[in-house]
């Protein structure tokens, strides 16, 4: 059996990234795809403890490297219990965020050197990349302004210019690999957005299911 | 003021660690010099933490890469909140263990990356390295003859091979690292090996202070 399709959804605070996840496994599940949509820690035991430790600010704050270190932890779990055997159970999984997200807000935003977060990547990814990754990019005072009603999270927290280092690097990415990595402006009503996405998801359906046969 | 020395002891199980490190401990204080004799997690909240989550079975054994990712997170807490601090106020740091023991256990060990668990290394220790590294070494069929009526923890349950393993990259390490890792002879009685172990110490302590100078 030919396994699935890997997919992450990327973006700063407040770009739609919900609604986007929301759309696209619909999409899929009506085209019959078997889907399964996820996003770290992804329900391991380990994962969940770990997202416990970064998010308690009775910690004091935890440097940029500790963090990477935890979030790359977690993610092997994932992959290791959920990704993986997913995919190679067939389905299709859609992640929210992935380690671009770890890139973008640990590298770009806290400083962490690149190419150590690069080599726990393939430590833990062993090879696997996203095989399409949506990047939904909007000026960082859109999403701020977006999620000003909601329940801030330490990273919400953080200030305006950390989001622009986290956009800046979310950009370098998709700059570097254009294949994988599809950039949609999500400075626009919620459902342009949509449609713009769905359309690149059907186009992406196309060429994975084609080139595979 | 000058910062004090970071020494750290190594060794597989048995090899009389904690006999060593006491003599260690009462060396430097009779030579009036403050001392910290920690270990790893050190007694930080993130540490204890971590190692939970490391010795916790109902985890259903860690893949080698998540303990390293979880032990350098750990390291990196230890580090900073009880290691540098120490060092910075003068006081010498005896650790019961540290990176070298990754290298034997995760690397030589389980077979993580070595190339993996330098650039780790390198991001949280930023350049500090122990400046004096004691080896205890003794075949791995000793260490656990004299372990075995102890209570065993998850590492101490692995098998033979392993600890050839293990011991044979302590090795490895001491041979690269001559100048800074001293290989003491740990098939003995424990008093020639505190007896030699502190003959070296004594020496590294006139090195260290007269080239401090």
């Amino acid at each position: 059996m030919k396994r699935g399709a890997f997919i992450t959804v990327e973006g700063v605070e407040g770009v739609g990234k919900s609604t986007c996840l929301a759309a696209i496994e619909r999409s899929l599940r009506e085209s019959g795809r078997p889907v399964l949509v996820t996003r770290e820690p992804g329900g391991t035991t380990l994962g969940e403890r770990v997202r416990e430790l970064i998010l308690d600010e009775h910690e004091g704050g935890l440097s940029g490297p500790i963090e990477a270190l935890l979030i790359f932890a977690a993610r092997a779990r994932h992959l290791q219990r959920i990704i993986v055997p997913a995919l190679a159970d067939g389905r299709w999984v859609v992640c929210d965020r992935f380690t671009d997200a770890t890139y973008a807000y640990q590298g770009g935003g806290r400083g962490v050197d690149r190419h150590a977060l690069e080599v726990m990547a393939q430590m833990v990814q062993e090879g696997l990349e996203p095989d399409l990754t949506l990047l939904l990019d909007a000026p960082v005072e859109v999403g701020l302004q977006r999620i000003s009603e909601r329940e801030h999270d330490r990273f919400e927290k953080e200030n305006f210019s950390f989001f622009e280092r986290v956009r800046r690097s979310y950009l370098e990415i998709a700059a570097r690999a254009p294949q994988r990595v599809r950039t949609i402006n999500a400075d626009r009503p919620l459902d342009d957005v949509t449609g713009e996405l769905l359309k690149v998801l059907q186009q992406f359906i196309a060429e994975f299911t084609g080139a595979a046969r």
